[in-house]
């Protein structure tokens, strides 16, 4: 239980895949407005969400808890603009619902409407050319409410990290330790900042949450803003932990997605920047994309921002960034970030690392926390657990970003019927 | 220490009152960006403050915590309008830092200027005739800042429940077990609404923290929402503990200032308009007077707001709540309020019952969760620990908003040297 208690931060498959014993409930079934969590004054004992058992982060319940997730932990803000908001224009096309794909994991056809209820989607947006063509909010979601982001958030870090390299305010070619000395002793230390930017670090670090000595969950206790036990002797913020990360191999062979990487870059980028990731990223990306809503992140007990996957926020401010990022950097009348990163994103990581990885059948990349599908429309996303994503098809001039809350945290579930999907929108927009 | 950690949520005295030994840092070495909480990455372990140990809510690292409640535990929003928002004209009055007038506790004059340091303020602003003529940050307030409302929080509550007995939804004669069948047995069950509202309440409830079997402590237990300790056994959420507290002495006859009356208030709200207090404000004034920025409460292991003390607003956006109450309910083209509801609150309580109670000696009354002063401009406000405020001053047609971090909780230890300020500046504004 102590175990449970501890783990929930890292939003991650523990409760979802370990758990649930039976089938899960469908997606009309598990409607989290129809299911009551949270309702009446007070909610009945059995509809209560909460962070103190855990039960927030178990599906069904996670279905509330994604579109509310500072109503469980401490969060800073990620400020929206004060000044004029950015509005899209809108040209619904009715035909999407009806465009048909084959599943990779099944036979025969599935339509784009039947995918959604599939993948467990909360909130659905495509843009064509910069105009929304499509919107959907299921459950929980509303237009104007914020949805976490999970590992999404990762995608931010880096697209942070890769501007400060395109600035000249990071080496990519220097080690950790160059920046943060705290870090000389771990896996870090020795790791060029390219290394941790694209996850090509050989770390001694287990995200396998189904083994009790996983290092995951000495990160996830570390970062629990909450009181800790008596006989808890561990550190207690972020940082601290990433001081402990040993390495195991050699940097910069195998791609490792491993969520620390990302942490260590949000320490990097805060140091070299004077600014933590929601204040960075708040003044360099939100603020500038004309946001319409305020996003946040979980913080730990140090007030230190959960860079690796803690951000939640509004589903066209995401797709605001998905569409600034289609265009190389330009959106809402300014250049936002460099073209040139964004070229370098496109261009892709370290192809043989990536086939030497656990998710080398994808013969994808993984590039600034962005994850290159090398598919022939030079696709690329941020992506989540339980379905989260913003893909980018740059030959489609679409963007989709989608929220969602599936049973299962691993996109490898979800992904046979949802790549195939945006690949069939994408090929009926092309010939539209 | 156990009984510290479990405290902190009631935005109390305890340890601003309790536990400082000498004399408190003065506004300027107390400023709390000159004291360097929260800065670096990491903050130097000794600038790190933390709901863990209860050090946010010490004096002088209060004042960094203020203006970011949400950091340190859960939260829910108040939206703000998502339309078009209210801007203020802004006349500033550069004679206003001049203006002399004399302390109710100190010999010889003190200046409008001098006062805002000895009040430890962290922002000011004054309105006259609707026109921002004052506006002052200090410290970690910005103006796009968010800041604890404290106690004013309990006015918005009142304030709710004055509209809906004006609207005829609730009735201030029935009893709360009217409405909450399960406050029946609690010294709510025979209470009137009015009573409940006015805090004419009987009960057996104390709030003096030096007393370590104080009903205050089992309520702030039962609000908190960090995972409790094992051997706890009581109430885990607000409502909860609000059924067992129990009367002393009879309904009606005195004034009993306790934040439990306003929780109450905010159970019985939320019952019969179906919406919880931050959705209810939202709805009926956050939205429709336009304001900026999204507020929000703090909220207990069941995702219930603190109506009591949860607040957190912007500056500006408090001062459009208070111009709103001072035009009677009219404020950006549109009657938010019925204006005999205003009526309602500036005549004023119960006086007889006032000056029975241990604020007597101010001759003031209080209706619906306002303090009414009854001085010769028939002024009015909104109080919270600390020194927050909202004071109205209809004949000067003034309105003020004062956030503030004073390292002594009552405002009594404030008053002498903000009430006759603000009466000065009235003076002035009338005769200008």
């Amino acid at each position: 239980m102590r175990k449970l208690l501890y783990s929930f931060l890292l939003f991650s498959a523990v409760f979802s895949t370990d758990l649930i014993a039976q089938t899960p409930l469908n997606f009309n079934d598990s409607d989290p407005v129809k299911m009551g969590w949270m309702q009446g004054f007070p909610p009945p004992k059995d509809k209560i969400v909460s962070a103190i058992d855990g039960s927030f982060f178990k599906f069904p319940a996670l279905r509330y808890s994604v579109c509310h997730m500072r109503q469980f932990m401490p969060t800073t803000v990620v400020k929206s603009t004060t000044g004029k908001t950015f509005k899209f224009k809108v040209r619904l096309d009715n035909n999407i619902d009806a465009i048909t794909f084959t599943p990779t994991n099944a036979n025969g056809l599935m339509t784009w409407k039947e995918s959604l209820e599939k993948n467990y989607t909360d909130g659905m947006l495509i843009l064509h050319k910069g105009k929304i063509i499509y919107e959907k909010y299921f459950g929980e979601l509303k237009p104007d409410g914020l949805h976490a982001a999970m590992s999404v958030s990762k995608t931010f870090t880096g697209t942070l990290g890769g501007l400060l390299i395109e600035e000249g305010v990071l080496d990519e070619n220097k080690l950790g330790s160059d920046y943060i000395p705290e870090l000389k002793g771990s896996a870090f230390g020795d790791a060029t900042i390219r290394q941790i930017l694209d996850m090509t670090t050989g770390l001694k670090y287990s995200e396998d949450y189904s083994n009790p000595n996983a290092e995951i969950w000495a990160f996830s206790a570390a970062g629990n803003p909450f009181p800790k036990p008596q006989s808890y002797n561990g550190p207690t913020n972020y940082y601290d932990y990433l001081k402990t990360v040993q390495k195991e191999g050699e940097h910069g062979e195998v791609f490792g997605y491993k969520t620390v990487n990302t942490d260590v870059m949000g320490w990097i980028i805060s140091k070299v920047s004077g600014k933590s990731i929601p204040e960075l990223l708040s003044d360099r990306i939100w603020k500038p994309l004309g946001t319409h809503f305020d996003g946040y992140y979980q913080i730990d007990g140090a007030g230190i921002a959960f860079a690796g996957g803690g951000f939640s926020a509004n589903m066209r401010d995401m797709a605001m960034f998905g569409e600034m990022i289609r265009k190389k950097g330009y959106f809402n009348k300014q250049q936002i970030l460099p073209s040139a990163l964004i070229d370098d994103i496109m261009k892709g990581g370290d192809k043989e690392a990536f086939k030497k990885s656990s998710y080398g059948s994808l013969n994808w990349s993984y590039r600034d926390m962005w994850w290159i599908t090398h598919n022939e429309h030079g696709s690329f996303a941020a992506r989540g657990v339980h379905g989260q994503t913003i893909y980018i098809d740059p030959k489609a001039e679409m963007v989709i970003v989608r929220f969602s809350s599936h049973p299962e945290a691993k996109n490898s579930k979800i992904d046979p019927t949802s790549l195939p999907a945006y690949h069939a929108v994408a090929k009926y927009l092309m010939n539209k």
